[in-house]
């Protein structure tokens, strides 16, 4: 019988849930139309419930997903799956400031490659921190594949603090990985090219062109690279492709998969067979196993060569002191994941129909016994696979990667060509269950899967193509990740979520608890180096300083933004001034962030509280340049605005004083005074409604409540220009300030309110 | 337990079969206990019965934003408030390769501001084509107001085509908005500033700084706007802000709003009051009442004055031709918008508490009776507001937008100091609801609500706080857009939306049907012109022509990409040489999308089905440069892949051969051959299914079936090269030839599947 909303119904009437209790507005558009009118079945209905999420409520996971070529990583949360930001990496993104401002460009310069700038990235696998194996919610690295980079992001801040370039690679596709406590972040070469920025002709190949895996050493403490403490494992011209840390009893060691160990180079335009002939049609291709524990002695001991300056373990040395062994694995991987506990390594064999489950134990006794099968042809020793196997699971076509669920042995698979997740039981070597997916799953995820304490509930499949999945917009469609619920027996299709942006390829989820970014920085602060800024100021102590030497002049503006105004209003430079706008944001309020945009120059700023930034610009020609507030920040955001003029080279000023637009009388100034004086009265009442509450039990009250203190304390500086003004009979100055202290009024009054209404929305109770 | 081929086999067969469908799953989690797990009211339930979308579901209507300083446009889908697109405009975004080929840096190349490269936008107002005052889902226009552009999104395939610079100004707020068949986009100057390019002191602010509203002729045919068949009315230097073109019989009038008629300059960090004060102390502003149909006459006669090359209609022609009439409006507007009948204005003016409906029929009247009160200080005839007002309605603190229902009457006023949304009667100045929103909403949008057939329904209310409404995320806030439900008598709250990627200020809405975007171009397109791109090619024509002019040389590779190979290859080339890729999307199939990245260079391509496009290098160092498709776009996309290869000036080569790095026999020749027959009987049983029922029904798996054929004409071909290799017992080649049958057959094999897979879910029916 097919489930109907009707029944659905009389089930949640059954419940005693009924929705007749409804009495509002909702009564003229009850449950059951409302699933006609959508074609919604009972199952839609319950998957809705599992994934909604009403205002103000929180998801339980926080996803940090690669943007692919967008260089982008993006952020969502689960179960909800909406997408909460997309955090600027190897990409300029201006409504960051990211690449805008003076700060954020020195982090994208450090990734220039070979003194070029590259203006993107083709971002692949996020990892995030660890400590012990779990999730400490500190750090998140991202690679690019196109241009072998790293970049290091701050959870604290969500903002990208660091890039490092490889000094050996030519690609990248396998990064990042992070090994128990974080010691080092994991990139494998893919594509294999000199290690030397030279031409090598591709006849040299198997000689010349060469592999690798670099451990990249992290500073915790500092939350940075150190690149003088980071190596690299030198390895054949296969291409690596993703690897993984061992955990627990295997910790110490990492796993690095590969394809094209045929090394075969194509050539179709000459009349030879395709890359993807050469490069596949071998049955298996190579596991590194990789002793990095042993490789960090080697290089302190001092027998790593220096390549580019780079520290790296070469194959005869990683030969002969068991730092890299290899091991047969199906046909063209992608997926290697250590199991929770650190005794299995799984890796999907995309071009094969099985996954295989590898014992470290096993691994470890064929190394110990130095039972190897052979040797490869840059002699690194071969252990057979039935020596390494634990078990291979038949799943279907195309497994491409797997991961954990909190149940023991339960893992998920990925089935490329059959657009399928598997379920199964890797210790048994089992099929639990299959699910249909839409369509081509490349990766997977499921909550903390990577880590050692998997959390269940949910997967994420990462689904290459949409195709029909959502309403058409061209030619280029969006990903498609699908939420399933894997809490049951049988995993259940909760909901589809088109990625607008980028092409994610691995994602990495985390209990939402284990974050704690900050909402404002300490006044000054240069959030790329979380230092004080040079140039940051605070109220009353902004100042414009131009300096010339040698012809050369150079303009510091140490200037602050707060609702509503900039500060300075008007900088004055001359033509072939190189000027410098640092400006500090004076709010200390949660999400009031100003931003900064200048006509005719590329630059764009987000000052969140507390930030300072700096916008450059050469005064190339001279004219006119409006500046202003980019964020929407108050009632008086378009208001927020300066001038920039820039005076041809030796212009001499005529005599001209200003011409007020507007003249202002007694009785003006009279009029506005009484408005602030009625106005004052409401802010008064609203003061009087808050006071009278509960209200300190309410943290987004009481900074509502701080916040709008600050803009009664700055209405009260104003009111005491306009009474001097008037004092002197400057009706002018006294109506202007006059009117300058009600928009003060008004910014309060604006925090008053919102903070009443959370109070009554809230449930706040009255006090005696 | 070597895996091979044959398992993969055994498996394909097994599939012909499929897993049952499990329909009992949920029984274990009942929508009650969902409920209570996840604190969802009854309220939440129907909510998200009001939003939720299965799987392949369809959203009614088709938002698309603004993107704020992001320089691009998002597109969502109501009501499942899930975002699908970004659309790159004024800011290059690598993942749809915006700005890393060549042929959209030539449309964001129209945008440079006096020969500056400027790589963002401030966005802000949205505009879908119209005709006869509807929506024609044909194009979409968007501002960029830092630097005064406008560009033309074709909603064909969502890309942007062409950006015009404005010639006068220095900013734009206030654009796009379209006339009643898109005759024109208008766009209206912010920051006064003088005209031409030139330092002008502020001392002559009031006598040289201008305002003005432009109004772009748009081709409606071509798809571009005419830029010169544009022009544009001097204005005071009161900042002009949003406007709105008339509908019906106000077609032939547009409308537009200003603050700071007051004129003000202001310099705090001199002593100066700061432009807040300034510009809000005056009760009120400008309401500008353009004849633009006058204008275009005055134009054609030849009464425009020519500046920056530009018609320019002065104040002076404007007030004695009857083209520019000013209303005082409440202080420090920002929405103007007409009502679907076009005999309404209203105006909601930020710090007052009213709106204003303003009546076309009585402004008519005025100008007829020339019922002046007075002129402005530049000459223009100001109409007296009570002769113009139809109504003020009183709604609260801070409204600034309003937006029309399908229900006569009945407006929605955004309410930024109050966070609320008022819906009124603006016939009879009646308040009818109010509800709060979470926080200080900007902009509000019912569906098609600037359109003379407004749709009801939903609103979304754009908030520029979120604060604590969502999960955190560091200092930088998304915005939140809330989702409301104004089928009802009062309003309701359905769901909050993130926005994780610029600061969206305007958002517009079409019915999803509207729209006809393609999924594929004419094979060998360049996008961003529509035509024939000079360097397309096709399977078999590829080719790469190096030629050299006085010592300095060029490549140009007439390239394609197609699963799983890019041809060319291999490149070589020389230091120096400046390097054009023209790659054509071989694919027809739908999201059948292939990328392409090169190491060491700043390009990257997204090549939808059918689209060609260029990426651009200087080979400016030796070196071996790998590159690649970025879209994972088969089993097999690692392996497309190919090397440039850059040698040094002289580079002579040595007489050595490419080593094979695996070297095949007959036996492996042959073994491979078996597979490829067992294959072929797998792929002919999943045809016999799809054949054996009514697929020809449906259009997803009749395409499906077209690219399989293709991919079986493509094996054909790779075994009749492995055949012929066989029979000159060149067991190398006749292997590799082998294995890329094979592989064509495993793509077809894949497409087999999901076409098999469809017709079972969508319940396809035997045929005899």
């Amino acid at each position: 019988m097919k489930p109907t909303a009707k029944r659905t119904l009389s089930i949640l009437a059954g419940l005693g849930i009924g929705l007749a209790a409804s009495t509002s507005a909702w009564s003229n558009s009850t449950l059951e139309q409302v699933m006609k009118a959508r074609n919604l079945t009972q199952k839609d209905l319950l998957a809705a419930a599992k994934t909604y999420t009403p205002s103000g409520g929180r998801d339980e996971f926080i996803a940090f997903s690669s943007g692919g070529q967008s260089g982008q990583v993006i952020v969502y949360g689960i179960p909800s799956m909406r997408i909460l930001k997309y955090i600027g990496v190897f990409t300029p993104e201006p409504w960051q400031g990211y690449g805008y401002e003076e700060e954020s460009r020195k982090v994208l310069a450090q990734g220039n490659i070979q003194g070029k700038s590259i203006t993107y990235g083709d971002t692949h696998h996020p990892a995030i921190s660890e400590t012990k194996g779990e999730y400490n919610g500190r750090y998140l690295f991202i690679n690019d594949k196109a241009n072998p980079r790293i970049a290091v992001i701050d959870l604290h801040d969500f903002e990208t603090k660091q890039i490092v370039v490889n000094p050996l690679y030519k690609s990248a596709h396998g990064g990042a990985f992070v090994t128990e406590n974080t010691e080092y972040v994991i990139e494998a070469a893919q594509y294999a090219a000199p290690y030397e920025n030279k031409f090598v002709p591709l006849e040299e190949f198997n000689e010349k062109y060469r592999g690798g895996i670099t451990y990249w050493k992290f500073n915790n403490e500092k939350g940075r690279i150190e690149q003088e403490n980071s190596f690299s494992v030198e390895a054949p011209p296969y291409s690596q492709d993703l690897s993984d840390a061992g955990k627990g009893p295997s910790h110490g060691w990492s796993f690095t998969n590969s394809f094209c160990s045929e090394r075969y180079v194509g050539g179709i335009e000459r009349g030879r067979p395709p890359f993807e002939a050469g490069c596949s049609s071998k049955d298996t291709d190579f596991l590194h196993v990789v002793n990095w524990k042993k490789a960090e002695e080697l290089v302190k001991a001092g027998k790593a060569k220096k390549i580019n300056g780079h520290n790296v373990i070469t194959m005869d040395v990683a030969a002969k002191e068991g730092v890299l062994f290899l091991i047969p694995e199906p046909k063209s991987p992608h997926g290697v994941d250590v199991s929770p506990d650190g005794k299995f390594i799984i890796v999907a064999g995309k071009l094969d129909s099985h996954v295989t489950v590898y014992s470290f134990d096993k691994i470890q006794a064929a190394i110990k016994a130095k039972k190897f099968e052979g040797k490869d042809p840059y002699g690194l020793p071969i252990i057979a696979l039935k020596d390494a196997a634990h078990k291979q699971v038949q799943l279907g076509l195309g497994p491409l990667h797997t991961q954990y669920d909190s149940k023991k042995c339960v893992v998920y698979t990925s089935l490329y060509v059959d657009s399928m997740v598997a379920k199964c039981d890797y210790c048994e070597g089992k099929v639990l269950d299959k699910l249909s997916i839409h369509y081509n799953i490349g990766h997977l995820m499921t909550m903390e899967g990577d880590s050692v304490t998997p959390q269940g509930k949910y997967l994420v499949a990462m689904n290459k193509l949409a195709i029909d999945r959502f309403n058409p917009v061209g030619p280029l469609h969006p990903q498609n990740h699908q939420l399933i619920d894997i809490s049951g027996e049988k995993m259940e299709l909760l909901y589809d979520m088109p990625l607008p942006l980028g092409e994610p390829h691995y994602v990495v989820s985390i209990k939402a608890d284990r974050l704690q970014p900050t909402v404002r920085y300490k006044s000054g602060t240069d959030s790329r180096t979380d230092e004080r800024h040079p140039y940051a100021t605070r109220a009353g102590r902004e100042k414009t300083e131009r300096t010339c030497d040698n012809g050369k002049c150079t303009i510091h503006i140490w200037g602050t933004a707060i609702r509503s105004h900039l500060t300075p209003e008007i900088v004055e430079a001359e033509v072939g001034d190189e000027i410098y706008f640092h400006i500090t944001n004076l709010e200390r309020a949660q999400d009031q962030t100003h931003g900064f945009a200048i006509y005719g120059h590329d630059a764009q700023m987000s000052l969140e509280p507390g930030k300072t930034a700096t916008a450059y610009m050469k005064a190339d020609k001279e004219g006119v340049y409006p500046y202003y507030c980019t964020e929407f920040c108050s009632a008086l955001h378009l208001e927020m605005q300066g001038y920039l003029l820039v005076r041809p080279k030796g212009y001499k000023a005529t005599a001209a004083t200003m011409q007020e637009g507007q003249k202002y009388t007694k009785a003006d100034y009279e009029t506005q005074v009484k408005t602030n004086v009625e106005t004052q009265g409401v802010i008064d009442s609203v003061v009087a409604f808050i006071t009278s509450h509960n209200y300190q039990e309410f943290p987004t009250v009481v900074a509502l409540v701080e916040d709008a203190t600050d803009q009664l304390e700055f209405a009260k500086d104003a009111k005491a220009k306009s009474e001097a003004a008037a004092g002197k009979q400057d009706w002018q100055n006294a109506m202007l300030w006059a009117n300058q202290w009600w928009q003060y009024q008004v910014k309060a009054a604006d925090l008053g309110l919102r903070a009443k209404t959370h109070l009554e929305e809230n449930g706040a109770k009255k006090i005696k």
